[in-house]
């Protein structure tokens, strides 16, 4: 059985930024989805921000299992009906996986409540991001620790709601901590959080983290999706 | 020290249907006013649907501890940018207590990621709402439980994320069951949700009902307030 | 891949209380066994409390990777030793289903803490079992609620800790509502708590309620063992 | 309304360790006494392991509010009827603050379920702890974070359940992150356990660690204990 992925790339750095280019070629979506076609049962599309509703039509949603969203310095261009279309899909069961600056999307406000602020700082600091649940099924094949040797700083305090999963803790040299992988069920959906992947860094070229978003992927495919998330009226009481 | 209390109301109902005019001829707001200024430390104010920006400026806000909201008919009429402003000054610590058919405004969608959802019932049903929690700050004074002669039915399963406290559940006569009171943490402000109140039933002048919402409100007054929920660039690392 | 389940029973209603005998004629255990072994990966071992150690030595435990726990009139009876060692495989990574009055057994109280009180009422009411998550692996095929015609009356408040997920609610006609499955991470392993089956009652005959236990055992299989409980001294440094 | 708080040590180390010896000379109660003296509605006993009944008798706990815990050493030599006394104290309302090397005490596993394994390393490290809560009352007076210049090196995986609420984590300069301050509910007490405290170090000397241990008895304080943990049988339905 297959899980249909789609990948959601802003795609605007990797076109103008030459440090972004070099990394990313094609665009970090087009990276993702050449490191998840090893995988496959997935059957991957892409979308991005140029295209016509971002690439996500009620079509394309209605197709989707699992949604990867990476977005950063133009959050504010997602236009507001196509988020609400995302997040109702994700309430009625599709997974999604925010990464990296998606922390500050509209996507991330409207699926927890809360703003995803955080320190920040781009210093090109060592990162380990230690494995807080070795058992889990998004944490095999990981080991204790995944280790970046440069990576952009983010640090706690995390705007987030408490997380029902959480899977990393992250070190960096200059001095922070960061929730860096959690999960939050969104009523017949889950959010996965995973805070790797700067523009300027090749964070997505590195196994381990390509691993995780694989596993990530397998976990957040949902059992079903319910038909609607409206109130439903009952004519006649269960027991009279 | 004293509690700034806005009471929110849409205040349609009791405008209009001569049901809800019998009951709460002032409308809702001014009952639950009239109720909770007992406490002379809450300092209120009320705001309706009609008023100017709903009558939630920035200004009442900013001078708000603990918002009380009860919507119904008209969720969709409620600005977007109105939503948007209630919902950063919860992130920022303001408390919010959703009463009943709020579990479907833009509000809790806002806070929780959520979409609400519930199966209802008009039946003039028996409830009885226990008391999950007895030495909570919030369930104070109630009990083993409140039994309420006739509400309208409310039942699971609830489109909400996991509470952080779940305080009641309650049973219905028809045969369902219902999470009537919880709390989730959004960032730095809580959200407490309480069922009861339909607008054609005197909810608002039971007595434990009431002396739930004022204890929320002590519980829900914030410490204090960030300055905003932007996130924050750190030019120097905290270690060399 | 099999899954080795061990099906833990106290076995003395079943021989001493001709309504039990009745249901059971071989007990609690051999019944379950019986219905699970249509589930042809699962491979299935009983143990009782007359056994030497409970049937529950390391050897066996060391081999299981989920255990049924089905416990009544002898918690007391049951060895702290016996205890301690099926909690430590559970914090390494083994799934636990403690069924109906497992909640006041020792094994409760070690995995979560807590007393397991409850509200409790033998009165041969008619139950309601809502599902809360119709999406989660263990209610698939389940379908709105799971009614049971009569059954031991439990209560709320129930002395848990907050569930890491609230799987089903149960309405009973006395008036009662209750936490009747929800599931808690002890560290590596899960705990699966489910309320149906007091010894005079044939739940265990129920198809619904024996799909909810076949569907927990596959989501608490563990997809490993951690080695240890022990804290780990680490000589060196992670970084200089 | 006074605050009833029993600080438990070992006081073992502070006897033969020279190091130990000179930072908290009559121990590590009587320095946290003096320190939480400054709070005149504390009302302050201390007891030791060797204590007829490490000084924990059913009259100590029946007049505690709040319980400090301070183990290393010789958690082994604590007598189980006294931990199970205790916890079940906590269940019943007491609040119980768990310092340090606690995590591997039996009434971290008998509150928890869990075993509290951890990395650890005596390094003499920095340390930083990052407040995640700034409004929280256990965090008031605190600021962005604590500096330790030295401390011995607590690593994560730290095997605790989901906490109900976290308020620390921090950084060490060896390269671990660790959840060093945290809370949980069990049943109708609270738990919070707090890192920092090693017996060769004058952490509890330290006017931002005492400041978070006074808040912390502060919102451990309970609003009423129950009076038993048994379940309870109810001979009437509470409908008909």
């Amino acid at each position: 059985m297959t899980i249909r992925v789609t990948i959601w790339n802003e795609y605007l750095h990797e076109k103008n930024n030459p440090e972004a280019i070099k990394i990313y070629p094609e665009g970090i979506h087009e990276t993702l989805k050449k490191h998840l076609s090893s995988e496959k049962d997935f059957v991957i599309r892409t979308a991005t921000l140029e295209q016509p509703e971002h690439g996500l039509t009620e079509e394309v949603l209605e197709n989707t299992d699992v949604l990867i969203w990476w977005g950063h310095m133009a959050h504010g261009k997602v236009q507001d009906e196509v988020v609400q279309r995302v997040a109702d899909r994700v309430r009625r069961g599709m997974g999604a996986i925010l990464l990296h600056s998606s922390h500050a999307s509209k996507l991330m406000k409207a699926l927890t409540g809360c703003s995803g602020r955080l320190l920040w700082r781009e210093n090109n600091e060592k990162q380990i991001m230690w494995n807080l649940k070795p058992f889990h099924p998004v944490t095999q094949g990981i080991g204790e620790y995944i280790i970046i040797d440069g990576e952009e700083t983010y640090g706690e305090p995390f705007g987030i709601p408490n997380p029902d999963e959480l899977l990393f803790i992250s070190w960096f040299s200059g001095g922070n901590v960061f929730r860096s992988g959690w999960i939050k069920n969104i009523e017949n959906g889950k959010l996965f959080y995973f805070q790797p992947g700067h523009e300027t860094f090749p964070s997505y070229n590195n196994p381990q983290v390509i691993r995780v978003i694989k596993n990530a992927v397998r976990y957040l495919k949902p059992a079903g999706f319910t038909e609607h998330t409206k109130s439903i009226w009952l004519k006649e009481p269960v027991v009279e």
